[in-house]
């Protein structure tokens, strides 16, 4: 048998211990060739006082890695606080996040039954960057920034997942009618790019409308790139038309490195209850056992997923009357998954 | 019979001319007592070498009147040009762009019957300042600037507006978990002026998950105001849910002087055809009505077009089988409201 692949994982704050330990249960059932280190990050170690909310030690385990399945965190109120989320992504260049919005109609109530839209966000430059000052106590600035090489590699990667996962149509929103040099040189780097793949299409649209666009007939669309803040509204936006934000799983990928998560935060008032979804994280587990080359395990969750979902056992946050069948908590949502693998 | 209040009119690029034409004659027909000034601004402007897109003697015009009913324009492809749009709000400090959106149902196809929100859009800060610099040809930066008065303003207006309208409850969108400062003021002058309104509900989300709320749950919101950008993303989101975004008019409100628009462009593609819907526009022009204290005069156009609507007789945009009666084209609609004014 296959070395086990290590994995750095954080079980994170609120309702991510719960969801944390029903995505493990199914994927070790499933067969997943894991060796499993935890780390500790999130409020805890803010609170020590580490304004990143990581400590060296868990750095440590994730530059051996390369591979970090972390569920959601909380940040304390109040300034001073580093989001780990945004150090996580720039310290290992995790430039690209990828976040399928998908539809499961007529399992999952939805007013757009036939939406498959995967969003590619730019996810280390933008208004992310961190940069903000404090011109007086009444006037505040943040720096808006938009790299050529940055803009290069996630449209690059765009096309290429694309073409990989046989996808026809890659579209780019942005704002350039404003902000003519920064949306300007995202646009100019699309164009240049779609031009070396010939056999997918491409469009552009100015946010604006394109937003509107996408949440009125997300159908139009296959693949979308944009920068970081737009890519992070309008993802959030897709998972929920297409059934609930919390249905979504989301891969951080660089060169050598990758983050899995779900798309939700921790949901602190639901913690502890045995009511949370676990099916955003257990989808980023799946997207990261195709990460590192079990994609067997991956499909088998996945369907094993899908056939709990097609089934009618759903948690509260998506039970709707007269198409889920069984209202289960956290636990019993899992051991459905797992009967079903 | 009073004097006649004079107000700067633009014809516009694409489909400008069309619906201008079509609202200044229903306006006038229902009684609008005005006295209309022509101003050329726009494209021909543009390309007689001059950056903002309007003349010298156009400035003086709005100076005097003070009201500027707007027709969209097109802005010529390539740098060097600035969104009139921009100048004309900042010139004028034309600080809340309000913008209802609203669903007809069942008389315009919509999946939220039940939408009626305002969105109260900052105007004049965050990045459509226009500072960007070009720090090597690799890397652009924009700046987003929000002060304390600005924010002040626009949520003030916001509370006051729903206190006026007789509406419930004012929503914040905002960022403040990454952009501490910027976004981290809006928030706390929302907060602070929330108190001033014990009448009102209040509330804030991270704007990623409230847009995602709003594309999901119109319903659940009310009167929303946010940042410049957030706006116009989401007012084109919300409009376009609501029915379409060729149905939303906007308001561009400063201390002295205002302008109406509709939130669409000048869709070059479809001009000079007699196929664009004028209701944008005439329903910016009713707010300028009840601005220019004529509100009898807007509620008159107001109901003649609700009853065209309902009616079922619509322009090729909203045209849907099984529930318009007759697709007309520009003119025939604008008729249509004439004979039910
Ligand atoms: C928690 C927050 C910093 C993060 C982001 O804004 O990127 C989240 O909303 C996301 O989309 O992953
Ligand atoms: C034309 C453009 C500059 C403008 C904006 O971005 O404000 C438009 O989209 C709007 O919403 O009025």
């Amino acid at each position: 048998m296959a070395e086990k692949t290590p994995i750095t994982v954080a079980y994170g704050d609120g309702i991510g211990p719960e969801i944390m330990s029903a995505t493990l249960h199914i994927i070790t059932e499933a067969g997943a060739n894991i060796e499993i280190e935890p780390i500790e990050v999130g409020e805890k170690v803010y609170l020590r006082g580490i304004s990143a909310g990581i400590e060296p030690s868990a750095w440590e385990s994730l530059r051996r890695t390369q591979v970090f399945l972390k569920a959601p965190i909380t940040t304390p109120q109040g300034g001073g606080y580093k989001s780990l989320n945004v150090t996580t992504r720039t310290t290992f260049g995790l430039y690209a996040n990828v976040r399928p919005c998908v539809a499961y109609y007529p399992f999952i109530d939805t007013k757009h039954p036939n939406m498959d839209v995967v969003i590619i966000r730019e996810n280390e430059e933008d208004t992310y960057t961190g940069i903000e000052y404090r011109q007086t106590h009444d006037m505040m600035e943040s720096l808006k920034l938009i790299s050529r090489p940055g803009s290069e590699r996630i449209v690059r990667y765009a096309f290429e997942y694309a073409r990989s996962n046989n996808r026809k149509k890659v579209t780019c929103f942005m704002k350039d009618n404003i902000m003519k040099l920064t949306d300007g040189l995202f646009h100019k780097v699309f164009d240049e790019i779609a031009k070396e793949y010939p056999d997918i299409q491409n469009e552009s649209w100015i946010v604006d409308i394109g937003a509107a666009k996408l949440a009125d007939t997300p159908e139009s669309f296959d693949v979308v790139v944009m920068p970081n803040l737009y890519g992070d509204i309008l993802s959030d936006v897709a998972a929920q038309i297409a059934g609930s934000v919390g249905l979504a799983g989301s891969a951080n990928i660089g060169e050598q490195c990758a983050m899995f998560e779900a798309i939700h935060g921790s949901a602190p008032r639901r913690a502890g209850q045995n009511l949370a979804n676990p099916s955003g994280l257990l989808l980023g587990a799946v997207l990261m056992l195709v990460h590192i080359n079990q994609p067997d395990v991956a499909t088998r969750v996945h369907n094993a997923w899908l056939k709990t979902i097609e089934d009618g056992i759903h948690t509260y946050d998506i039970y709707t009357e007269g198409v889920s069948k069984q209202k289960v908590g956290t636990k019993e949502f899992a051991d459905a998954v797992v009967a079903r693998l």
